[in-house]
């Protein structure tokens, strides 16, 4: 595979970064092996990071991946003895496991993800099967994803604190690939399996400020092991709350936001000698999927917003209102290959990085099929695992994906931080 | 590659047994991870297999694998994550490995796999240092493996309860490499550092009848669990002992043990419509590296034995002095590729398999390069790892890997099990 250049000058910071980060692995490994120890890993998740050629962070930490279809074959292994250990560590008596989907049944593409899901499980030695959420589906149903896999989603019943397929399937484990954007579904609510992620990790009460503030903390101390500024692998970012798009309620307190992000970031960029445009992102809180997202240079662009912007910002999935959005400090996507911009994906499975890929955004002339709901890029799997190789550069494939499997993880640590800090029955 | 074939008829019972192994692969999959909750894998290992198509067994479980050097590098990553593992459940605090390879410092294949498992550890995340048991290594010595690859060993030494080197490293974990044959050395006696695998389990101490007791015990559980016939997976054996094959002391018990063996082996053959001659193996019950090894098909083979045999018999690696055999059942080996005899060895790391590799013995016409010390045959990787593919026909590649995968483990498991059988601190 061709791997993505980087199209900025500015790539002195990186390779300062990606240095240190390989010079140091040992120690990294020594920290997270004892972090773990100390805080629980997800089941899985994965990471959207951007390389600015001064800057390498996370944006977003999604604990429901999709696209697990999208990673290299070559490395399905990994992702099965990670998997066999994920399934050991939360219910080690498992022999099936109750997978549940997002409901959108006509998003081939996704159903590819679960498909792949499936097949993971299924390499692993348990017996796999899909629950439903969605009301319209009331028997066995057969789906077949974009790629010709078929899946076959049943409904979810409830038999007093299990949550059951119609002939009794109870695993103790249930596993969501459903971000419950919509709510916290009754059919779930305190059942004595596992529920994998909590009910709490679930858009409908997770909050990415909550998110980046436990980063903030995990960023700081990794920062403080391999000695570098935890802004290289940290975004800025604040809160602001109290919004209503739609009247235009707290415009003013979001523009002052904006501007006081801006300023920090100039003296970022100052310090640097980056001489690039910051810009700030403003995103619902509470919300996924690309929707309620905007990108501004100057405070005033979030000042009189015209109607399709507002309504655009003031629903995410589901039709959430928003009320709250997090500002952070945008990170430039300097890597691209045949001039279209790409971005890293970081997969993981219990503590493990099971693999990657590029989203490769293709921008006019774009393929017919990648206009195609839930698909408006080209995957690029990762062609190496994300371990290192000392015998080559600090910026060589191996060790950009091993700087990007670690970046990764302290976005997988924090979110383990994070869901010990809003768990509704932590004491 | 080319994956070897069988080049026996009698193909049906192999058949029957993959085809049970890959529709359990579920009840399997959980058995093991139930297993490993109540006995704790050893660090690492490897097993010798052997498939006459009727029947698939191991031969021989070795605690100190070499080899590594010749495992697929494509799955690298995957015994890299196990090393995390094992490492996490031995020492989670863990930042270093002492390494103690084989004393045989001219073997510069043995030393191949010494640099393989110090890549190994090194990508995850551990430093690495070799320490010697080798008397005349007096100081940090430079040692080339066949392949280039430097490996530096350095003396051991005792402080306190620790092992250390020169400069006082002295990590949590010490892994041997080295399989005690020699005696149990009065450096390592005692420390307070966890040595894997224990001092028990180095040849100076341990049985090969241990093991297959202990083998049976799994075995028969294995085959209770998905119905099968234990015999195909397991080798008769017994115990001989009071020899002195130099003034062929215990010579006509021996004969009887072997009779006895036969008569067994033929029951079985007869019940399965086998045609092929019975065989058994005499082997040194203490001991390695294919010396003291006699294949015989009747009883008088071993009474009388020429002043050669008895010397070949008589001594093992660093010349421990015969008195005890394990006489077993020898399995045929009926794989082959190229018209060379194939024989599978399986390598795992903590409760994972990790990738295997077949050994080619070339016989005759055998490339100059071949007739190096320890290096007697050519290895031929595995081309995917041991995960099934439902897919595909039972015997199938993936899904024979897949029993040789689960074989390899049973194997495993009985290590564990005698191990703690053993263990002279059990109470």
């Amino acid at each position: 595979m061709t791997v993505p250049h980087l199209t900025t000058a500015l790539t002195g910071p990186l390779l300062e970064l990606e240095s240190r980060i390989l010079i140091a692995q040992p120690h990294i490994e020594h920290w997270f092996r004892s972090q773990w120890h100390n805080h629980a890993a997800p089941f899985y998740g994965s990471v959207d990071l951007r390389n600015s050629g001064f800057k390498l962070a996370p944006v977003d930490m999604n604990l429901y991946p999709g696209g697990h279809n999208n990673l290299n074959p070559d490395f399905l292994p990994l992702a099965v003895q990670a998997a066999q250990s994920a399934v050991d560590r939360v219910c080690p008596k498992a022999k099936s496991i109750l997978l549940i989907p997002e409901n959108h049944t006509r998003n081939t593409f996704y159903l590819q993800n679960v498909a792949a899901l499936v097949h993971i499980f299924e390499q692993a030695g348990l017996k796999v099967r899909l629950g439903t959420l969605n009301p319209e589906i009331t028997e066995p149903t057969a789906l077949t994803a974009a790629n010709g896999a078929v899946v076959t989603v049943e409904p979810l019943l409830r038999r007093g604190n299990r949550v059951v397929l119609a002939d009794g399937f109870s695993p103790c484990i249930v596993l969501l690939n459903n971000d419950l954007s919509a709510g916290l579904p009754d059919v779930l609510a305190g059942i004595e399996q596992n529920l994998m992620p909590p009910l709490h990790a679930g858009w409908a009460v997770r909050r990415k400020t909550n998110h980046f503030a436990a980063y903030d903390q995990v960023a700081n101390d990794f920062a403080q092991l391999i000695s570098i500024d935890p802004w290289l692998i940290n975004p800025y970012f604040s809160a602001a709350g109290g919004l209503d798009f739609h009247t235009r309620q707290g415009e003013d307190a979001l523009a002052e936001h904006v501007a006081k992000m801006l300023d920090k970031i100039r003296i970022k960029y100052r310090e640097y000698g980056i001489t690039h445009d910051p810009y700030v992102i403003v995103k619902a809180d509470a919300g996924t999927y690309g929707m309620g997202v905007m990108s501004v240079k100057s405070p005033e662009e979030v000042v009189g917003l015209n109607r399709k912007a507002r309504n655009k910002m003031s629903v995410v999935k589901e039709g959430l209102e928003v009320s709250e959005v997090i500002v952070q400090e945008g990170v430039h996507t300097f890597e691209s290959i045949n001039d279209a911009v790409a971005e890293p994906v970081v997969y993981m499975m219990d503590r493990y990085v099971v693999g990657g890929f590029y989203r490769v955004h293709t921008g006019r002339g774009v393929d017919e099929n990648l206009n195609a709901p839930g698909m408006h890029f080209v995957p690029l799997s990762f062609e190496t695992a994300c371990l290192p190789d000392h015998k080559v550069g600090p910026d060589a494939p191996p060790n950009r994906f091993y700087a990007y499997g670690v970046v990764a993880r302290l976005a997988l640590l924090a979110a383990s931080r994070e869901l010990e800090a809003t768990d509704p029955d932590a004491e």
